[in-house]
């Protein structure tokens, strides 16, 4: 098996999938869990139903992979037919497992559906390994033959995940040669492929670990992975190339291993025990929305205001009608005062203001993407104007304006020029 | 073409796929717009960043179908190849396109980090018809050669779909043999499988038109689709059959095509002339981000407060601190004066609170997923009282407050019974 490296292939049997009606997160869940244990997954296949296709996908995978991971097709209906075409494949009987016979009957007694076909489900390919199933009925299996490993999960994504992590993953842990350990920095003020050009030549000469950058929808990652037979030697070999990374690319790294820039400016307001208030006008709430998101958010978000009307903006934050006549409400002036306000009104240490056109209609003034966005703080308000540019979808400019603010509010807690 | 029936195989090409860091979203939503138009899917397969194991793919997938669909890898970076391994493979020369490179020029000219390696993606095989981005950078494209059809869309979700829909399918409508039309009645207040079981004879006993229902993260639907040679005869197909559904579940169906329920509300307050305000606690802006990602939002949403804290509620909303003492934030009482006094405050037709809890954590009191919702109008005040589950997560009881504020307001804007 050495020769072969240790490849892996992902068969998804399902014409739901093939339909578009379910995403295919058995797959992503079945590679999360071998990259962390070193195998390399190299292919996702998706078929339907059909033996026929099924049979050749088989033919297909067994020749380029040395483990195929089947999910899907273990049900009672007569369109699960995974086990059958894996069996006939490598030449195996599928043998009737009593305890799985057993376990269906305790299962199914209660159910008003029981049907005799449940029984097929306890029918595996003699000899492996059986998984029972802790959160259904159908137990999947594992064997070895001709060279390959074969592994077989279920379909629902549930049931998938649980068997994943009970048995599949310590069935194949002993098969691996290695820890496969990824960390990320994640970016903000610069592009993707500016991050590739800043790292090209490094990236060209490196292998192991391997660096790479990925484009999220309004910032990017440059994302750091390791090789090695234990996860202490992997991440060893990622902390020097991750340090001067982060070095590299200084004020743009917004946080390691997080989610996004809301997440990094929640650890920060942990860190500092600040709270702040949002007054979101062109965003409608995104600021709030995100924030409230992670769980413990009360502690350092108190609330605020979607002041969407000029006639809002005063009645819930006091602004004087005249100022927004004088300047209109998308306006570097206007976003100070909502900053301002609202950091009164709540009594916050931080208060953030947007105002802007997110589009599609302009307001015959400005284009289309322009927005301000404020952060008023104890010594000082802050405005930053942006043009996120007219041909930008509407939800990418509310979301783009967000991580603005956040932008601002992590460079005023880690001492950064904030503008 | 014809003898191979039209069958497509859709390549996504990414490590980040086969790491598991991304779902393939793209695979899944490009399968159910080619359904819709009655192209057959028959095979997904990832493959990652790695010119050799895409070239094999590209001809196993060329022997298998006739329509070839890829995402990913259109971008800059040097890891993004699929434009070069397809070119290749139907051997046409990548070839500038001066449209494309100016547009480019257009869109980056305001970013900080403009590199010379973005004007590869203008880069585009001989002939082919150009699909420009509307969302992002990378231009995809399609020919056809040697009897297949290519098409390459970009990787990111959002660009992805956009050019599906404006580009991708109305090139693959004029190769479909015959016109799928679907329609679908979207339904809150009743599960996917009471659908199921109130239509379960029907459907059994349809064909053309069939007919299905699908659950979707807080509500579901009932799809029903035709095949037929023109779309008119399609649309006289289904016609009847939506109407009998539409009848039968009655009060439960808050639309018809549309993509959910704040959509519904639109409409309404379009036709009602009416604009809301909301005010809301632990959804923490989620009514207002959902209604405000609708285009044109700021002619019946004026704004609102999010009210995270019980301090909040009494400086912005003025409600008595006593009261809160009295009944606590999460109560009939609070959600009450929420919805009362952010409708008085904003001037608004109708004014909408939430107040509950979303979890993680409990307050010692209610039980996660206890959410009062609650519309003030000129004729009274309503409240709702939720028990969403204390096993379900902190996103889902969000949204499905978030649905029930709106499902208020649809009921009374069509007359219906409101709680």
């Amino acid at each position: 098996m050495s020769d072969k490296a240790f490849q892996t292939e992902i068969i998804s049997v399902g014409t739901e999938l093939l339909l578009g009606h379910v995403t295919n997160t058995d797959a992503r869940d079945v590679s999360e869990q071998l990259s962390k244990i070193g195998i390399n997954v190299r292919y996702h296949t998706v078929v339907g139903d059909n033996p026929q296709r099924l049979r050749d996908c088989v033919e297909i995978a067994r020749r380029r992979a040395d483990v195929i991971i089947t999910t899907g097709g273990l049900g009672p209906t007569c369109d699960d037919l995974t086990k059958q075409i894996l069996a006939e494949a490598f030449s195996l009987k599928l043998v009737e497992v009593k305890a799985e016979r057993e376990g269906l009957y305790d299962y199914i007694k209660y159910s008003r559906d029981f049907t005799p076909n449940n029984y097929a489900q306890a029918m595996l390919p003699e000899g492996c390994t059986v998984f029972h199933n802790n959160c259904g009925t159908a137990p999947g299996c594992a064997f070895e033959k001709d060279g390959v490993t074969v592994v077989m999960l279920p379909g629902p994504p549930k049931e998938c995940r649980a068997m994943l992590l009970e048995s599949a993953i310590p069935y194949l842990k002993k098969l691996s040669g290695g820890q496969i350990v990824s960390h990320s920095l994640r970016i903000f003020g610069i592009g993707e492929s500016a991050v590739d050009q800043m790292f090209r030549d490094e990236m060209d000469r490196m292998s192991n670990p391997s660096m790479a950058p990925y484009a999220k929808e309004c910032d990017c990652l440059l994302q750091v992975t390791a090789k090695a037979p234990s996860e202490a030697e992997a991440e060893a070999m990622i902390r020097p190339v991750m340090e001067r990374a982060a070095a590299r690319l200084g004020e743009y790294v917004y946080g390691t291993d997080v989610e996004c820039i809301e997440e990094a400016v929640f650890a920060l307001m942990e860190q500092n025990s600040l709270r702040f208030a949002a007054a979101e006008s062109c965003t409608g709430g995104e600021v709030a929305k995100r924030f409230t998101d992670i769980p413990g958010a009360s502690a350092h978000f108190v609330g605020g205001v979607v002041t969407y009307t000029d006639d809002m903006k005063a009645r819930l934050l006091g602004i004087d009608p005249a100022l927004i006549a004088q300047h209109g409400a998308v306006s570097r002036e206007i976003a100070r005062e909502m900053a301002l306000r609202v950091r009164e009104i709540s009594g916050a240490d931080i208060g953030v203001g947007v105002t802007g056109l997110a589009g599609p209609d302009g307001d015959g003034v400005h284009e289309v993407g322009t927005v301000f966005v404020s952060m008023a703080v104890s010594d000082g308000v802050f405005v930053r104007e942006l043009h996120l540019g007219a041909q930008r979808t509407r939800s990418f400019i509310r979301r783009m304006a967000g991580n603005h603010v956040y932008d601002m509010m992590r460079r005023y807690m880690t001492g950064l020029e904030i503008i």
